[in-house]
This record gives structure tokens, C-alpha cells and sequence, in this order.
């Protein structure tokens, strides 16, 4: 059998072990698909490069079209990041009959959908199972082993940067800034962490799996967006009293065809499996209407678990064409039209932390407002905060809607006995 | 398109699961495979029984050879349960070329090997997502997913019954035999609860698991079995100080090519994924070369959950129809010779309970006999138990092979200062 011939675009981390597993595991491959893999050619940004792994000089290029244009490629793997000339390669590697692999989240949560009908128009397949978890083989899963069954929600812990912040945050006591400035010089977080801590990373993943979960193509601009750099070690003591683990979840559901995401700090009650993915790990918990709760653990990031995900995806473009399928998996066709749940019917439970006058008839005042707007409450713990010469007033309400709480909040904000609204999270479990 | 016709073999609990799946999810399913899905007959016990579901009556037949000889059906999907006689009927479907669906863990087990030569013989899919951890799609996962990797180590808690037993006596304190009555009580656990107390049945599917995660035909007869009938809660009551959860878990490991497979209530330290995984839940922890460690969790049993893994089942079928690559998925000659590790190469923690004779120099003649054969120990707690007028040691030890561990147990059982060897389980994590 003429083997599987494979241009790379980008050889940083996750190159790097797609190149060591390809290279090591010729035997496994061979035992599954019937014929070897080979890695044909190398886009890098820098030719002359030292490098952690040997490959052969001729190998290498700096110029992108001696991979894409390159007539003895099958398959292009893109681990080379970045968006508009990214899109321009690989629809161009689509265009020549190319089956695409990637690890880019942003590209498919921005542009996935002309990519698939480009592939699907030139009967190409298009992997990017990478993009999301790492290492876990979530969209197979969401696609093909949960494809009988209605999922009605998402809930991800998708960024290990900030789940290794908050995790230790709660295990440590200790502050925000502090953890952040440890994760950077542990390399868990990068010297601009925006995209992390601002929760963006995470909608972008959260659009993927949106998208492959409710059948619709779902846009980032669709998810409502909260990063985690407001959480205090305050909020993640008194959560934890309560029985919460705090966690930058992201959230999509559905109700019938009506869909509404979110990315934000949420408190999960300790028992709910969330609470317990620690560190850079990652998870994604899916309820479908049949199978019930299922959730899926393992690493988010790193060389190798990452490249894991590319070969399988490998693998799984090299077994289509053994069957001569290739190009059968898009179905963009099929999608539905995308229908936004009204803000009046996003629907959860609230943690909020206020700080308030000491004085009497001030909890009456604050309680006033929830009945005025119909929003019952769970617990409200009231005690003195002696540095603030003020009083603490931690409050968890049932479920509310999203416009109800708006006006809660608006009207908090106007009054005088309310100092200052510390904290509002979203409460799940 | 011409509708796929099912024959459904069996309609107890997941039969009525899967009837009511694909009749409520028509539009859902034609959407992914661009053809409906029609139930065309179904074998029952007794035709005149009640049931909970509608079935034209048409439909129903008590001669099995009424479904495996139809014409018009090209899936048969068997959740009648048995080994001898469904083989048999599945053979027989196999070489009509109808594809085969199955939810039977002991008949694929024990006959897997058998099913799937004949499969491939006859260009047929066979299929048994259902057979192992019900709602989660492990076997698919593993087979695609972490396809690109090489798994080391599958760890599972695979039976709902002694795990709910277990988490119910470690979080009550209560003992083995109240809540297994209260377990059969509920319907949890079987009037003869052997098959699932004994280890036999995590044993069947960890079986299952480590034919395809390790690429050779294991047979249950390579699986070391314990089952939890022995566990106190004293046992759970120490396992707990010493930071541990006592889980059954099935493992199977491979060093090398050479494999390890057991079923044993096994001490899992606190913080590992498995050790949160409680009630009737399943999880199956799968440790990957690359990957690393990811955990699979969700509902192991029930009507809805087994039935979605049937029913992604059907759909994988419908699809490999469509593109007409059916039968491409079974690659039985490509599996390796089995080879078993030898006991002295199969090492890990043990934890070990003894009641002694209280009296001085005891302690010291059980650690000569640790040292005697090598075994070195990560703790010893010794304290009085005056009920017995004797002492209680508790020992885990640290990675010790089993030839060893076999020959220290040996010659405690000869000493007269050790009164009895109450509990000797593994130690994970």
C-alpha cells in the first residue's frame, strides 16, 4: 500500500508531537489503516531553527505553498494557529483536494462553517477534534456516541489556565493575583492572559461544541462572556461554605430549538462532578434527554495529549480514504436555523455578594426588590464586615430569569443602602 | 430513501428503551443519515403480555426465525440476553448478511472472537457500544478516540450494583448486608446478586475492554476476580483515615505487550477521579502513553442510558450502509498473540488488615517476613481491639509484585501470633 502522505503546517508544541507520535506509533497505525504514514513536509517560521526532534532538512520549509501545492500531499495538518491566513491556506489545501486536520479553535469557531462546505464541495474531510479538550475525544463523542440521544446541555470547564487559577485559589486561600503571576512563570498562562482569564478561549470552544451539539451554527458572538479576574478568594470562601466549588463554566443549553450560551464563573455544588477537575485539566459535562448526565475528563492542553487528538483524527481521514469516504461527515446542509432563548426565559440560580449599610430594616429593603421582581430565594446569610464598618449580606436565589435578576440589579444599584453589588455568579447543581 | 428495517430481538428494559428512542427521535436521526429508521419486528416471550409502550401487534412474533429470516430487515438488534441460543440466532443473522447490534456483555465476552470472524466473512457490521458502561460511549472511544495512542491502563467502575453497595456503605457506615437488602429492595441488586457482588460481571465487560484497548482476545478466564462480599466497614472506616475511597474496580494493564487483568475492591486515594464516582454511575479511567489520564463517566445501566448506546449503534450501521462501507470496522487478524504477565511482574500497593496476638515482638515478626521477600511498607498502624482481646494491624505496603505479596501471606498464615488475615486489597493512586 502507497503510504498516507501528510504536510504540517507549524512545528511549536503541538507539531512537535504530532511529529513524535506519527513517528513512534507506525506499527499501531499500520495495524488499523493498512499502510504507514508519512510526514512529507514541514511549514516553520524559521528554517534554521534548533529543535527538540531531528527531521530531515529537505523536509522543512518556510514557504507555505511547498505544502499546500505540493501534489504528493494527502492530508494537511494546520497546528500553526492565527485566523485569516490560516482560513486562506487551508481552504486553498481544500481546493486542491486536501483533507484538513486542525487544532484551531479559533478559526473553526469563527469561519468552521465556510470551511466545511468548502470541504464538503470538494469532498474533503475536515478533523478538528483537537480544537477542544486536548486531549479528550469530545466532538467524536458528542457526534457519534451520544448521536441517538437529544443533548439539552453543555457544560464545559474548558481553559485549564483558569480552572489551574481557581482550583488554587480554593485549595490555597489564596488571592487572584497572586495565583495568576505563579501560573505565568509556571508557563500555564501566557504574559498577556486576556484570552484566558477573560473567558474568550472558552467561548470559542463553547461555540464548537454548541454548534455540534444543537446542530446550528452557533457564532461567538452568541455567548455571553465573563471572565474570572473578579473572583475573590472572599467569593470562593463563602461559596465554599454554602457547598460550592467556584468554576469558570462554560454553558450551552437548549430548550426545544432555543439555545443560549455563557461562559462565566459559576458555583457548582461539590458533589456535581465539575467540582472536582482540578488544576490544568479539562472537562465537559453533557446531559442528553436519554442517557441522562455523562461527563468526560482528561487533559486540555499540552504536546501530547493535543497531538493525540490530531493523529486520531489522522487516523480517522486515512481510514476514510481506505474506504474511499472521505468528505462524508459534513453535513452543513442539515443544520438548523439558529433561534436565541429571549433573556426572559434563560432561567438559573444566582450567588450575590453585597455590601450594605449596618443598620436595621436594611435586609427587609433588599429582599423587597426580589419580591417585587418575583425572585424567591434560597439563603440569605447576613453578618458585620468590621474593616468596611458595613455588613455582608451573601444571598442565593432560586431559579430566576435573566431579565428578572437585570432589574434586581438595576435597582440595587440605585440604592443608597446598598454600597456596593461585590459579586454576581451563576449558581449550577 | 427506502427506510432501514430493524428486527428487534428481545424487549424487556433496553428493547422498550430503544423502541422508544427511535420512534421519538425519527426527525433527529433522519437529519444524520438522511433515511428513517423502522422497527419492522419484534421477538417477545409472550406475545399477550402488557406492556408499557404501544406495538402494532403485527409486529410482534415469538419464533425468533420470524426476525433473523425477514427479508426486509437489514439490522437485527439483540437485547434478549443469554449466550448459547443468542449466539446462535446472531450467527445465523450474520450469515443472511443483517448486521448485529448487540447489549451482551457475556455473549461478546465469551464468543466475541467468533461473532466478528463471521461478521467480517460476511461484510456485516457488529456493533455492542451497550455491552459495557451502558450510557457511555467507551468502546467507541477507545477504538477511535485514542485511537493514535497506546493505553497502558484501563481502571473501571463498571458495575452499578457494588459500587451503589460501596458509596452507600462508605457514606452511612452501614454495613455490607443491609444495604445489599436494601440495594434488592430498590432493584439495584438482583435476588441473586452473585453475578454483580462476585466480580463476574465487571469481569465480562473489563474483558471487553481490554481485548480492544490492548488489541488481543482476552478471555474472562485471564481475569483475577474478587468480589466485595468480604469489605466491612471497618475496612472502609481505616481505607478512609488512610485517605482512601474502596471501589471494585476492574483494571487491566499491559506493560510491554504482556497484560494483567483483575476485578478487586481496590483502595483509591481520595482525590482520584474514580474515587468521587458514586451510586449506580460508572466511570472507566483509561491512562494513554501520550494522553495521559482521561476518565469516562456517566450512567452504567437503565432503560434510556443502554438504550442511546444501542440506538448510536443503529445509527454508525445506517451510516456505513449509506456510504457502503459496512463491515469495514471489525479487523480481527490483525490482533496480537495474547500474552499474560507473570505474577512476579505484576506489582502494586497492597492493603493488609491482621488480628494478632497482642503482645510484644509480634510486629516485629510480621515486618521480617515483609523483608524476608522484599516487600518494603509505606505504613503500619498497630492498635488494641479490645473486643477481641487481640491487636489489629493495618499495613499498606508499597508497589510489591503478587508472587512476593503470595509468599508473605503464605507464611502468615503459619504464624501463630497473627489470629487471622481479615483483608488483603489493592491500592491505586
Amino acid at each position: 500500500m502507497k503510504p498516507f502522505k501528510v504536510g504540517l503546517l507549524g512545528l511549536g508544541t503541538v507539531g512537535t508531537g504530532v511529529v513524535r507520535i506519527v513517528e513512534g506509533h507506525q506499527d499501531d497505525m499500520k495495524r488499523q489503516i493498512g499502510s504507514s504514514i508519512e510526514i512529507e513536509k514541514i511549514l516553520v517560521q524559521s528554517k534554521n531553527k534548533d529543535r527538540d526532534i531531528h527531521i530531515e532538512p529537505h523536509k522543512i520549509t518556510d514557504d507555505p505553498w511547498d505544502v499546500i501545492e505540493d501534489d504528493n500531499i494527502d492530508i494537511i495538518i494546520e497546528v500553526m494557529g492565527g485566523v485569516e491566513l490560516t482560513k486562506k491556506y487551508i481552504l486553498a489545501a481544500l481546493e486542491q483536494g486536501k483533507h484538513v486536520i486542525t487544532a484551531n479553535k479559533d478559526l473553526m469557531a469563527q469561519h468552521g462553517h465556510e470551511i466545511l462546505v468548502k470541504a464538503e464541495e470538494y469532498g474533503c474531510d475536515v478533523f478538528y477534534e483537537a480544537s477542544v479538550a486536548g486531549g479528550i475525544p469530545i466532538l467524536r463523542t458528542i457526534e457519534e456516541g451520544l448521536s441517538s440521544d437529544r443533548i439539552t446541555k453543555i457544560m464545559g470547564i474548558v481553559n485549564g489556565t483558569t480552572n489551574y487559577i481557581l482550583s488554587k485559589m480554593s485549595l490555597e486561600g489564596a488571592s487572584y493575583e497572586e495565583v495568576l503571576e505563579e501560573a505565568q512563570k509556571l508557563g500555564y498562562a501566557e504574559a498577556d492572559p486576556t484570552s484566558d482569564v477573560g473567558g474568550f478561549d472558552a467561548a470559542y470552544k463553547m461555540t464548537i461544541l454548541g454548534t455540534l451539539g444543537f446542530h446550528t451554527y452557533v457564532s461567538v458572538e452568541d455567548v455571553e462572556i465573563k471572565g474570572i479576574s473578579e473572583v475573590s478568594s472572599d467569593d470562593i470562601q463563602y461559596s465554599s461554605h454554602l457547598g460550592y466549588e467556584i468554576k469558570l463554566l462554560g454553558i450551552a443549553e437548549r430548550q426545544d430549538d432555543y439555545i443560549y450560551l455563557s461562559v462565566q464563573p459559576t458555583l457548582v455544588k461539590k458533589s456535581h462532578p465539575l467540582a472536582n477537575v482540578n488544576g490544568v485539566f479539562n472537562a465537559v459535562y453533557v446531559y442528553g434527554e436519554a442517557v441522562g448526565e455523562t461527563m468526560f475528563y482528561g487533559p486540555g492542553a499540552g504536546e501530547m495529549p493535543t497531538a493525540t487528538s490530531v493523529v486520531a483524527d489522522l487516523i480517522a481521514v486515512a481510514k476514510n480514504s481506505m474506504l474511499k469516504v472521505n468528505g462524508s461527515r459534513a453535513r452543513t446542509s442539515s443544520y438548523k436555523e439558529k433561534k436565541l432563548k429571549p433573556l426572559n426565559q434563560v432561567v438559573y440560580k444566582n450567588f450575590i455578594r453585597l455590601y450594605v449599610a449596618d443598620k436595621a430594616g436594611v435586609l427587609a429593603q433588599i429582599t423587597q426588590v426580589f419580591t417585587k421582581y418575583e425572585v424567591s430565594l434560597e439563603s440569605v446569610v447576613q453578618q458585620p464586615n468590621p474593616e468596611l464598618s458595613a455588613a455582608e449580606i451573601i444571598i442565593v436565589t432560586h431559579d430566576a430569569n435573566k431579565e428578572s435578576m437585570g432589574q434586581v440589579l438595576k435597582d440595587f444599584k440605585e440604592m443608597d443602602v446598598i454600597h456596593e453589588i461585590k459579586s454576581v455568579y451563576r449558581v449550577e447543581g
